[in-house]
Parts: structure tokens; sequence; C-alpha cells
């Protein structure tokens, strides 16, 4: 049996990783807006594969709690500090408790309680969210975001790109595509197929 | 004493008020992420302002919530009816628990817990996140959003306007700005002051 990518993620060893408080935070805060739009997408569009997302998202959530947790301690010399430090800490629970909100709106897809009611709540809505495959065909491998144009050409905002097991969160202009990269977009469900295109190399620019 | 906006929807009366499912889970869906993006808004630029809002909607979450469960049970007329609405209802729990979590976030704010790192969390990005209100003097008054070419000439993205007590989420070009509106954007520093300037009537188009 082949175990989901989420799972395997829950199991791998927890490890302290020195980093930043800044940088933790900075991460969860990215987590926490992805993930909420990701959850309700998926249960809007029976996605399986995006609901894998939210709980890839979710354990990598309690890593970075932990990790949080951890340095906290650790750079807290006096009481002062570690007042400070306590609001730290409440923020990253917080962003637990978000992250795992999300992880429950997802379930329900497992538990096949999806009600007819769902999809029709983003009829009236033009944006969709879906996620695409940088191919190795593509001709938008090695280019800038900026300079492909998708976001004036279709409309379509790239809210995160997973590469491997790295998340870049509202990637800038000059951040460029690599193969295999996995963008998750948002927009007109037209801009949507162009920009597919693109990355699957049946176009070789967005007009 | 003047008492906060929130304290008293709190102690408002919950009426059961007859509406759709539907139109119960798409506010809340739309809450969920808008209140997640202001939680951080607000202890990022350590805005009393910002987290009363956060406050405002997670009043609102709790009476939605409370209003969709009486719904669901009254739409359930046999077993197979009972278990999509249980699916409902798990959504709609979770974005309760979302919105507790911004809840929670702010918090820290009263508590006097903000940590110097916090403000600098955001450094590395330009966008800020602004409420605005539009002026009696403005000469947006009347004029579609869309019109209005707010976008294109700032930067400046409309997450929610308040009007009274209703929310618009995620405004289309085609809303019309009304005396009195809040605006809660996100955007460039550049493009927010400009805006600001059309709002308040000291330009009277953008450009």
């Amino acid at each position: 049996m082949k175990v989901p990518r989420w799972k395997k993620a829950e199991f791998e060893e927890i490890e302290y990783q020195p980093t930043s408080i800044r940088e933790l935070l900075k991460e969860m805060k990215n987590i926490c807006e992805l993930i909420v739009d990701l959850a309700y997408s998926a249960i809007l569009f029976n996605s399986q594969e995006i609901a894998e997302e939210v709980r890839y998202l979710e354990v990598r959530m309690d890593k970075l709690n932990y990790q949080i947790r951890i340095m906290a301690m650790l750079a807290a010399r006096n009481i002062e500090d570690a007042e400070k430090m306590a609001g730290i800490l409440q923020i990253a629970q917080a962003a637990e408790k978000i992250s795992n909100a999300a992880g429950d709106i997802v379930k329900i897809l497992s538990y096949k309680l999806t009600h007819p009611i769902l999809p029709r709540l983003i009829k009236e809505s033009d944006e969709i969210i879906r996620k695409m495959t940088v191919s190795h065909e593509s001709k938008a491998i090695g280019k800038k975001i900026g300079e492909l144009r998708i976001s004036s050409e279709t409309g379509v905002r790239i809210l995160a790109i997973r590469r491997g097991s790295k998340w870049i969160y509202g990637p800038k202009g000059e951040v460029e595509l690599k193969e295999g990269d996995i963008l998750i977009c948002v927009g007109p469900e037209e801009g949507m197929e162009e920009l597919n295109k693109l990355l699957k190399g049946e176009v070789e620019v967005l007009e």
C-alpha cells in the first residue's frame, strides 16, 4: 500500500533544527492563510488531492509549533523575556488551532459527508482554486513569474508553490519556475486553462 | 464608558432569522478567510482598530453557527439527510474554531504581550493591510470600484467592505462605494496613500 505523503511526514522523526523564531512564525502565518483557502477548496471541488495538501500542511504546522516552543524556552532568560515569549507561543498555538480546524474541514471528504449544497457555494463566484504541475516540456521552466505575465494575461494568482518538500508562499514576480513545481492557483476558470496549457508545454507563451 | 461595537453585538439578542444554509455557510467561509488575515495584521501593525474588527467577526461567527445548527435540525427529515447535515455542521464548527483562534491571536494586544519580533515579520513584504473610511467629501461616493480603477492605479485589493453592520466580502468591480463605507484593503503602502486621498476627498481621481 502506498503511504500518503502526509502520513510519511507524520512519522518522520522530529528533530530540533536551529532556525529563528521569526522564520518559524512567518511560515506559520503563511500556512494559516493558505490552509484555510485550501480546506474550503478541497470540499467545494470534492478534491482529495487538495485535501492531501491540507493534511500535509497540518502536520508541518505541528512540527513548527514544537520547534517554536523549544526556541522560546531557550530564548527566555528573565521574566520580561518570558512574558513576551508567552505572546509568541499564544500566536503559535492559535496557528495550530487554525490548521487543525482546516484538517477537520477536509475530514468530511473521507467520511463521505459531503452535501450537495457545497459545490453550489462557489457557483456564483468565477474564481476557482487549482493545483497544477510544471511539466518537463513546459517553456515556463527557468522563466520568472513576472516575465511570464501570468497575472496580467490570465488573471490567475499563484498562492503558493510547492517545490519538493519546500513551499514558497505568495511568490513574487522574481521567482523562477522549475520543472516539477506544483502551483496552487486561484483565478477564473478560462485563465486557469490557459496557464495549464503553458505549464504542460501545449503553448509556448500566454496571450 | 463607550461600549465597543463587538461587545454590543455580543449582547444583542440572538434571533432565529430564516435564511438558507447555503448563505450561512458562504458567509462563514468568507469570514474565515478574512479573519485570519485581519488577526495577523492586527498584531503586526499593533492595531487595536483591526483587532476590534476581528472580535466583531468572531461574535458574528458564533451567531451564524447558532443559526446553522437550528437550520440543519429543521432540514433533516431522515437518516440520510441527517448524515449529510452532520458534514455541514462539522464545517461550521471548524469555521468557529478558526474564528476563535483568530480571536486568541488578537488577545495578545490586550495582554500587552506583543514581542518586538512581530513587526519585523512583515518588513520583507511591501504589502500592508489598512482600514479606510469613505468620507462624505470623497468623489468616490456613488462610483463603482471598477470604474475607479483602484486595483490598476494603486495595486490595492479591497478584501472587504463594512457598510453599517453588513459586510461585503471580496467586492467585485460593479459594487458602488457609499459614504461611510469602511474598506479593509491590502496592498503596497504608496498605493494605499493614494487611495486614502481619494477616499478622504483630497484628490478627485486616482492617477
